[in-house]
């Protein structure tokens, strides 16, 4: 059986790399990984679906055991991707797409240097403090600090795999999908059973 | 300038690189190379446009200044890759396609490490087999020695970087434009200029 391929999507906040995913759930035969979490449920979220909510001790728990593919603390709670739940998929041929944080990307990568990185940008700093400023919750010094951020962010590039530019939706996401695509075309360790293939036909 | 990208097409002859070729050209912003050849024109050929028809001497003057990706005899008359046109276009940032027999591919990979390449297999050598047949220039006995050539050059795959069953033509087409799309989002030399962008910005 192929081996299904682990697609992580990155970058700086601000950025669209959760549209992008939401669009290429939709359209591509991929799972979503789903997180575990420490906070509490909000609004319409479901248990498995939006998140696995479980206690800071059983969070705990899955760390000291090696259970994470990454996780990392934000405002206070925890956020960790379920080894397990997506390794299991992988080797049962399906495509995994993950959305995370950059530090959590790097943290994928050296656990499972087989997933692919994919930094989504901001098609400019100036477009990026619109997104900002439409979304209202910080102000000038902040968005300052914000654009010097992902300036130093987008320095580390250079350890991703793909990049892809979030100018036009429609573009960025076609774009992603001719990257799984193309995975899927790379010869790698599949091939030999490519090749038996054929071979068993003389 | 951003570098343009030199893709190699190749494969068992018979698999229908060719025809992939052709809607390739016919669909992406991409130049075909035109090769240099010794032989007489047929028909309808142009110079200049299906082939740059040259003397022999004019031929080896090519080789003895190193002036050929890749070169072969094939049944008595020579074909060649002329390098000063195809590094001219990709310097100018234009894609360029190349479709050519497997020997050829591994000179231009040598010459143009950059360059990448893309094995086309028949979708199965009994596949292969009606095609020889409909063919109608080969008798069984050459089917055969065909058939056996054909396993011995599927086992050069890993030399390649990607792959494409040229099953139904319609999907194997949207594989190499995928695999061409991807390529142009890989994160390479080109996203320094890319970064310093983003860094006059601020």
């Amino acid at each position: 059986m192929e081996q299904g391929k682990l697609f992580v999507l990155s970058g700086p906040s601000g950025a669209g790399k959760g549209t992008i995913c939401k669009e290429i759930v939709r359209r591509e035969k991929i799972g979503l990984s789903v997180s575990m979490t420490t906070r509490a449920p909000r609004g319409e979220e479901k248990h498995g679906k939006s998140y696995y909510f479980v206690s800071e001790e059983e969070f705990q728990k899955n760390i000291d055991e090696g259970g994470f593919l990454e996780y990392a603390k934000i405002y206070g709670h925890s956020y960790g991707t379920p080894k397990k739940l997506v390794l299991g998929q992988l080797s049962k041929g399906k495509d995994i797409i993950l959305e995370i944080e950059m530090q959590g990307a790097f943290q994928v990568k050296n656990v499972y240097p087989e997933g692919i990185l994919i930094f989504v940008l901001p098609p400019s700093l100036a477009e990026l403090r619109k997104r900002l400023i439409a979304r209202g919750t910080e102000d000038e010094e902040d968005i300052l600090i914000r654009q010097q951020a992902t300036l130093n962010e987008i320095a580390l590039i250079h350890d991703y795999d793909y990049y892809v530019i979030n100018d036009e939706l429609e573009q960025a996401v076609d774009k992603v999908r001719s990257i799984i695509k193309a995975e899927h075309s790379k010869v790698d360790k599949n091939v030999d059973r490519l090749i038996r293939k054929y071979e068993e036909e003389l």
